[in-house]
């Protein structure tokens, strides 16, 4: 898997991103403005948290203007299509899902190369993949989505041990990241489908 | 416009920022040490989070304690005078709209001097200018005023581009500064006065 | 008070405050996962923004894991013995009240070690200590707790005068330590017992 496919993914994973930010924020009846805003920090707060835990600055979506382009697209296709692209549930559900596997590898991979510990590489990528999600639903004043219910944080917690797991085997990282990937959709795929769900404390 | 009267118009903004989150705060019953974090991340909030984001580090209110004076004075103030302050709302408007123009020209002449892009510049403009709002509101648990209805976060982006563009065009940059700032006054104010308002997403 | 025991408190001020953030999350019916990043967002999210805004990367607990060791100790012991651990309550009260003094005081010592002044180092001591409580709150969806009724942030800036104070009379700094710590606890006791609470602003 060159480099560029990552990419490639990567962009469409912030448009996905952006377009879920851009449906919640337009359920709340915010104006366009505001509509920009909470897709931009959909899309890019989860990485932004990272860079900034873990020292990476200016933010690296702030050095590649290809990130602010895909994020103004996705909210200037909504304005016409939104509900069109609502009805791509399925196909939006598959790149969301790739772009949770892939924003999780990345920001795994940037705290080790930062020479963060293993434990520590998963939980950032866990928050880059995960907390443009909560940042989207705290400034929309509701309780965020991966608090309760479907399985969402846990994925990328697996899917970053079996990420490290296949490292260690010493399969190639191309081979390892289609791997990690395929088996994030799958046990994403299986969790909506059984709607499996995690215990409580009570 | 000598760099002083900048630092002036600052403190001001600061002031009036920081009699915002008093004038919040105080409406939904906090107490005094309650009001003053709100003041404070009201008044410095968007600047911290630009700082922090192009990785300008300490934040640089922490350099510089007149800012902190100005949040406790306004704290101080409003404890004896808020309603007299409130009342005064038509200044206060005007200086909210001076501090909005200073802190977007401020933030965005931070980002290009740390060699990010025009297009970035113009969105750590904005943040620096409304960011502070935004906390403001979801540490009160409300929906962020900016979302919906009035112009604010956008005048900060077309001021942005207006400054750049007159920049461009080699004219001094105090005299683009003052263009500038009474360029937002003036849109703001029309804003308000024929309730000008963005289209939704449907 | 040799440094060791700075260390055990502060382990034992981690493992309160993430039960405090287990026990907000159980009663919102969070899932296990949801739980746990509630609960380090309690335990780490202080320290955290104080580091960011002082420009330490990474963030410190990053850099050891036995905060992250002690964080999932705390809710793997939750999900047990939630409803024993919360009977301890006076146990984890001045747990809770060692830990806020601890934290305000670590905080303080990084701020004035990172050559901030005083008046800032009291400040970020102040969030090091609240502001975990105060994430907590807001990605659960209530009103900060800190914002009424209780003294609590007030306690971390008066006990950062009084160390700041010992300190400057040369007192040695494992005593100045102790009294504050002492001296937090006896005040916060009193609040509680006698239901201070702070003026509002009307």
């Amino acid at each position: 898997m060159p480099i560029n496919l990552v990419y490639v993914f990567e962009i469409i994973g912030t448009f996905v991103f952006a377009v879920s930010g851009v449906s919640t924020a337009a359920s709340k009846r915010f104006d366009i403005v505001g509509v920009s805003i909470i897709a931009f920090v959909t899309a890019i707060g989860g990485g932004t948290l990272r860079d900034v835990m873990i020292g990476v600055q200016p933010v690296s979506w702030m050095l590649d203007q290809n990130y602010i382009y895909t994020i103004f697209a996705a909210v200037g296709l909504s304005f016409f299509f939104l509900p069109y692209l609502l009805k791509l549930r399925r196909t939006l559900f598959i790149f969301d899902t790739i772009g949770l596997g892939l924003f999780a590898i990345i920001g795994l991979e940037k705290a080790l190369a930062a020479g963060l510990t293993p434990v520590v590489a998963i939980m950032m990528g866990t928050v880059s993949a995960v907390f443009g999600g909560v940042l989207r639903d705290i400034l929309s004043n509701s309780i965020p989505l991966i608090f309760g219910g479907r399985l969402y944080a846990s994925i990328c917690v697996v899917g970053g041990i079996v990420y490290l797991l296949l490292i260690e085997m010493e399969i190639p990282k191309y081979t390892t990241m289609i791997a990690t990937v395929f088996f994030i959709i799958i046990l994403r795929s299986l969790s909506v489908k059984f709607k499996w769900s995690l215990p409580q404390i009570k």
